[in-house]
């Protein structure tokens, strides 16, 4: 009853629509499997992502706690007031030699001066005291404010040492210091070491600029100073045709008339002369004997702090103090009490 | 030729292959859209993670800048050598008065304690000029340390002024210059307001230490000042019996033989009283006026510095300059060239 024939077409009408609806499954497969691939793919982009970023994070919060110590450290140097100043790579070291000598305001002046150098950085105060050892007083100014220090110890023979009433001027003080110091960097530093030497005592006035015009010195740089030979400012200047002269009252004919503090050198020069101190000239030309030594002539001056048009140094003195004839036995004989050792040493 | 059942068979088994084939394919689907589903499920939880990691990142980023601007600012503070002592919570103030007066040292005095200054944490320095109006250079000071300040005047009349050859002792200075600073404080300050009242000269030595033994006075506190009264250390000191006595050895009959620099007193006080500095009363007596008029007696003071056994502060004073009488002509005719300016103004 059923023809052959349309029993066939319709086996294959099924058949071809059963195929049909497999060909659609299989490509929706196909697709969803390609997706899948491709979601697959995604994820795990994501996760490297993810790993990349939690290691920023974790970069950043080693960071962060780097500088927080760094600003915990700097706060506490503030804090316990003992605020060094930060070392710096690549800055030349200022070598700042200080003679010093027994007195009643000795103390006062070092802490005053201590003050002042603890924001320099760079710094090496080179003391050297005039006695037969060194002072533990001294030595506890340098801890307390952490200076980095050489203390040195260097005698003024008797007949060389200016009494209490001489005046100022009428001996050369620190010749032996001064010289110890230099001793002391031609034993103690390479050749090789950069930096600066200047000899500051422990009286004078320095604006904290004056250590920013030294680092750049050469061979020798020069400056005025206030208040010092009889006048408001003792400088150098530039005369007409680039050459170096100089306003001083006092011995104009001096090689270089300036003051200990109007001048800096190079280590290099320092480490590489025998240049010293000495008695054996007039007084007044400690500073000419010793830059002449050094194989140095005017035009080798550097003209620092704007050409030698700004005051950065003054020659300050402080005053002698007015004791009772008691009590100024009692500080040349030792015989203070506890405190009075504290006010003095 | 084909039975006809046989047709239906084949048929219904052809149908039966292909309904399973769908099924499974249908299944497979199904269990790839939900995975599908699970996946874009999980690449929106990773997408809202890197969302909240880059936030975490920015917000750490952020941290770092500013910490780093932080580090920068302190950096250079320290580089520009303007270090400025941290302000402090809590900390009460202490105001530090300091009358001045024109004289060749003035500038040198002035930036050497500008810069012991500029580290004491809370100071607040009044300046009070010897002058008709305030200097540009002494404004400059402030600025270039960064210290807070209050920039005064008071011109002492012509009759109290001591001439350049007085002794010291002979007129009090800084009496006019003193009452205009209490008078600011008075005026400017609020009665609740916690500090400390601090008379300090411009050429004394202060170690930083003194500074800590103000902060903690309810009244008036007192410690030993070096070299000053033909002293070594002239002190307050607790007697047996604990009674406050002193060693001054001059007038030692004064309700308070100490100096200006031996004492601070609490802002309160200060500011609840109409205590002033007088020239009606003898020589000497300016310390002993001012502490009674404030209502106090010597049971009221506060033995500081280690019960008065440390000395943190020194009656230094800067030597007068010895000019050529020219230059000190061009000083007091105020014609000076533009590097002599710069040294003392």
């Amino acid at each position: 009853m059923l023809d052959e024939k349309l029993v066939f077409k319709i086996l294959c009408a099924v058949g071809l629509f059963f195929i049909a609806q497999v060909a659609v499954f299989w490509a929706q497969l196909q697709n969803l499997d390609e997706k899948k691939l491709m979601l697959v793919a995604e994820i795990d982009t994501l996760l490297r992502k993810r790993e990349e970023l939690n290691k920023k994070i974790w970069l950043q919060e080693k960071e962060t706690y780097r500088m927080e110590d760094n600003l915990q450290r700097i706060d506490s140097l503030v804090r316990d007031r003992i605020p060094r100043a930060e070392m710096r790579k690549g800055l030349p070291f200022i070598y700042f030699i200080t003679p010093t000598y027994r007195r009643l305001t000795q103390k006062a002046d070092l802490i005053r001066l201590a003050q002042t150098l603890v924001y320099v950085p760079n710094l090496y105060w080179i003391v050297v005291e005039d006695a037969n050892k060194t002072s533990p007083f001294i030595t506890e100014i340098f801890k307390r404010y952490r200076i980095k220090f050489a203390h040195l110890y260097a005698l003024t023979p008797p007949e060389k040492k200016p009494s209490e009433v001489d005046p100022n001027w009428k001996i050369a003080r620190g010749v032996f210091q001064r010289n110890k110091a230099l001793m002391w960097l031609r034993d103690n530093l390479s050749r090789s070491k950069r930096g600066i030497v200047y000899f500051g005592d422990d009286d004078n006035t320095y604006d904290w600029r004056l250590f920013d015009e030294m680092r750049s010195i050469e061979r020798v740089g020069v400056w005025p100073v206030g208040l010092v030979g009889g006048l408001i400012v003792e400088t150098a200047r530039l005369s007409e045709g680039g050459n170096v002269s100089f306003n001083s009252l006092w011995k104009p004919e001096r090689p270089f008339p300036i003051d200990m503090a109007a001048f800096a050198i190079n280590l290099s020069l320092a480490l590489n002369a025998n240049a010293l101190f000495t008695y054996d000239v007039p007084r007044g030309y400690q500073e000419s004997h010793f830059l002449t030594a050094l194989g140095l002539n005017r035009n080798d001056l550097e003209l620092k702090a704007d050409g030698c048009t700004k005051v950065y140094v003054w020659h300050t003195r402080t005053e002698r103090t007015l004791l009772s004839q008691r009590e100024r036995l009692k500080f040349w004989r030792g015989s203070l009490n506890d405190i009075e050792t504290d006010a003095v040493y």
